[in-house]
């Protein structure tokens, strides 16, 4: 009771609401929202304006999920992209750092999420389904798996791969070792226990 | 040129009004904008509200620059405090964390800010000239000054005594010393010469 009395109901709402994001803890909440009071008001209406217009504007690709401000996204719509090839991923960030590389000219499909039966996310929860209805179309001829290299991810590979293997398509999966300009002293065991099974021919 | 055509105009500009928050770095901006664009509308409206409503309703008291719903703040029209003592902070939240002990029960003044040639911070952006307005007025005995025990706050807390001394009022500063419940091993050097130098006698 009294300590409710303390900070303004205003206050305390925007703190609850801030502590909801990911890795915004109470503490975090309390300077944010503090900060944010101080915040000349046209900078609090910038960002009060760019979540509006994120969550207005952005929508999921059609066709491979990725985000996108239309209906079909930039690389599906991009007839110069090679139509053959699919690279799966979980998120659309992750597709970002991929086509940062500029490594890949292929097309993407994006899960928005990977299989984790403790947090009870199954099969059906995530684009898998819609990834089979691309494949059957039958214009793609290879996948190339780039799932995060957690316990999530490879569960997911590992669906991914027993369910395509059967429909007759190249499938692989990017490649885990030593990161390139990495310390060998550094890098942890699994990566390089990695490194090791998944070495190639000189 | 090719990097700006990787991400949305939406998310860039979300990512960049993120980013300008305390503590909120490149890295974490991304992730807490790719959260926004996967949240549930409503819940992203609550949000956006909450800001919103925060930076409507909230202001600054006029008699000590606590923040307020109205334009006297709850602390300032209470009438079982103390309007005999002011305590000086530095900001809002410094005030709550007083509050929170239950300790106190005179008024607040609240400098908005402390002192720091550094950063081009005079006696004239905070407010000192409030300060002494308030003690001019006639009704005040004690000062207790709570600014943070750093550079600024320390500099703001001389400037003050030199200011306020000679009109004649009794003016403290909270002790400085060992946390209580922590282990001596573990206490700064700074921190445990203030905590010898400023020995009570038992």
């Amino acid at each position: 009771m009294k300590k409710k009395l303390l900070e303004l109901r205003s206050i305390e709402n925007l703190k609850r609401q801030l502590n909801k994001l990911p890795g915004i803890g109470p503490k975090t909440a309390a300077r944010l929202a503090y900060y944010i009071i101080k915040m000349p008001y046209n900078e609090a209406k910038n960002l009060i304006d760019a979540i509006a217009e994120a969550k207005e504007k952005i929508r999921y690709c059609k066709e491979c999920f990725n985000i996108s401000e239309n209906e079909v996204c930039s690389i599906c719509s991009d007839d110069s992209r090679d139509k053959s090839i699919i690279c799966i991923v979980q998120e659309p960030h992750n597709l970002i750092t991929i086509e940062k590389t500029g490594e890949y000219q292929g097309l993407y499909h994006v899960l928005l999420g990977a299989l984790s039966p403790l947090h009870g996310i199954g099969p059906e929860d995530i684009k898998i389904k819609e990834l089979i209805d691309r494949v059957k179309k039958g214009k793609i001829n290879e996948i190339i798996i780039a799932t995060n290299p957690n316990i999530e991810g490879e569960a997911t590979s590992s669906y991914l791969i027993k369910l395509l293997k059967p429909m007759g398509i190249k499938i692989s999966r990017i490649a885990f070792g030593v990161p390139m300009g990495a310390d060998l002293d550094y890098v942890d065991e699994a990566t390089m226990a990695r490194a090791i099974s998944g070495r190639i021919s000189a």
